[in-house]
């Protein structure tokens, strides 16, 4: 059995060196945070190994679409990262090598994102690797889910479903072998990495009437976000950004069209905005908010609607 | 195979009725706060099943346990809660009455401690059930680990040892069918339901240079508030508090002294304050922080230095 870190070693020689500020050296049961004069978001998302990403995985990516996720939610509610807390529970199994190489990926993104490490846990489990994450965010006005309103544009804010795709190519290597080196690479890369927008974080703060991430299929999503609202929508189908890869994929296979649109880990913004809003590319218009308590229609070129067998992920 | 709510359904009919107004209703991604003119505190753990309490415990226990440890963190730092986030992963087989109870017990304490669930994620697990929680709270002053000063007193809010003598009482039927029921049923009631000392967080943020709370086992938490505040301490074992069942439990076999003082899950608040401070019953008095970086002493009621195998739990 490989040498090992005692648990207050994980904490002083593993996270202290990448713990910000309000993480007191992570030295002590809790972060202490003052925010001045703004909001302050709080979220929560937990991962497990076998079900939200691979146990064999790389651990600094791993760690960093752990971290995303959570920054991801912040982004889409128009925050700011402040900080973020990490709780971990190691499998039997686990090595400092693999520790550290998870705590540089933490670490990694955590600078270039401005979200430092401010707390945390570790405990054992004798099952799978499980991550929980906290990311506490500031913002001048928090984009509530709710505040879509009828004539809204809808955007999403880059290409959709090219993480719901580098998933079933890696569970289904027939298929991708069957796609170019340089789109099953880019399709694969977008499921284990996904990219928070937090660069439209202020827009979204002074813009948007609702916003969410896009974490579970763009269609479902759409439609729990006009839910919350008490609104209805239409989506131009053809209108949904798709990446050169994703439409090689599609092109291969006409049935991965609804994979992408439905599938899931996009990590993209689905937006609702009013008046001449305008984002700037590779964010799209899709449609528009509709009055009404009708599920969201999505149209085909003809304006025909277009029937999901099931609308998003679900883990239950 | 009983019926089962889906991921959205947990949300809406189990959780929703019991989130706080910072929830905006679980229907969004994030949680709003805006504490007023106050420090925020934020503190995170996590338990595993079979780890941190045995699964087939009641629901509502457990559920009540999980939020009372964190609770417990903000009431050592001197802080109140504003509310708390949840991320659940369930096992395999999780039902939706398992499920209702421990929302039960959840909402239940979140009312009586003003800790209302603010925010949360439900994943599936091919683990154990892997509760985090992160609570937030606010302070007028955050009480470190790191401020002892030597000439402080050293105090425990109340009897230390009953958890950990509970826990060795579940283990060791034998053991067990030698106490009264009146001191097993105290004692394994103490390791089951902690009680978060909020009721000493104001004196604490007023008047206390350190503090932490007792999840470890006193003799290795109180080496780790020294080393944080660089000091070492002199401790009178005589003067640790036990609870009648931990002296018939010690009474019976001696040999339990050690792991009342060692066996962790206490969560009473171990303080270092100066000058006259005083603190209400069951609180008590055990012993000075004193200069220097050597290991705490524990003495015994002849002066002479008392060694433990094992200073507290460690995960790892």
């Amino acid at each position: 059995m490989p040498q090992r870190y005692s648990e207050d070693e994980i904490i002083a020689r593993v996270f202290a060196p990448i713990a910000g500020a309000a993480a007191l050296g992570l030295k002590d049961d809790a972060a202490l945070l003052a925010p001045e004069g703004a909001q302050l978001v709080v979220t929560t998302d937990m991962l497990v190994a076998g079900v939200h990403f691979f146990p064999d995985d790389d651990p600094s990516l791993i760690a960093k679409k752990a971290l995303r996720v959570n920054l991801s939610d912040l982004a889409a509610k128009g925050a700011e990262p402040i900080g973020v807390l990490l709780a971990l529970a190691l499998p039997a199994d686990w090595t400092n090598v693999w520790l550290e190489a998870f705590a540089a990926g933490f670490g990694e993104d955590g600078r270039a994102y401005n979200a430092p490490l401010i707390g945390g846990d570790t405990a054992a489990t004798p099952g799978p690797l499980t991550i929980s994450i906290t990311a506490l965010g500031r913002t001048q006005r928090f984009v509530p889910r709710t505040g879509a309103r009828p004539g809204d544009a809808i955007f999403v804010s880059g290409p959709i479903g090219d993480a719901a795709l580098g998933l079933a190519l890696r569970r289904d290597a027939a298929l991708a072998a069957r796609l170019s080196p340089e789109a099953r690479d880019y399709l694969i890369g977008r499921y284990l990495l996904p990219q928070p927008r937090l660069d439209l974080a202020r827009w979204l703060s002074a813009n948007a009437s609702a916003a969410m991430d896009i974490s579970d299929g763009l269609a479902g999503d759409l439609a729990k976000l006009c839910g919350a609202s008490g609104v209805s929508a239409a989506i131009e189908l053809a209108a949904a950004p798709l990446s050169a890869a994703a439409r090689e994929a599609i092109a291969i296979d006409p049935a991965l069209f609804e994979t992408a649109i439905t599938g899931g880990d996009d990590y993209e913004i689905l937006i609702a905005a009013g008046g001449e809003a305008a984002l700037p590319e590779p964010a799209c218009r899709i449609g528009r908010i509709e009055a009404g308590n009708a599920p969201p229609r999505f149209l085909d070129v003809h304006k025909k609607p277009v029937f999901f067998k099931k609308l998003s992920f679900q883990h239950f």
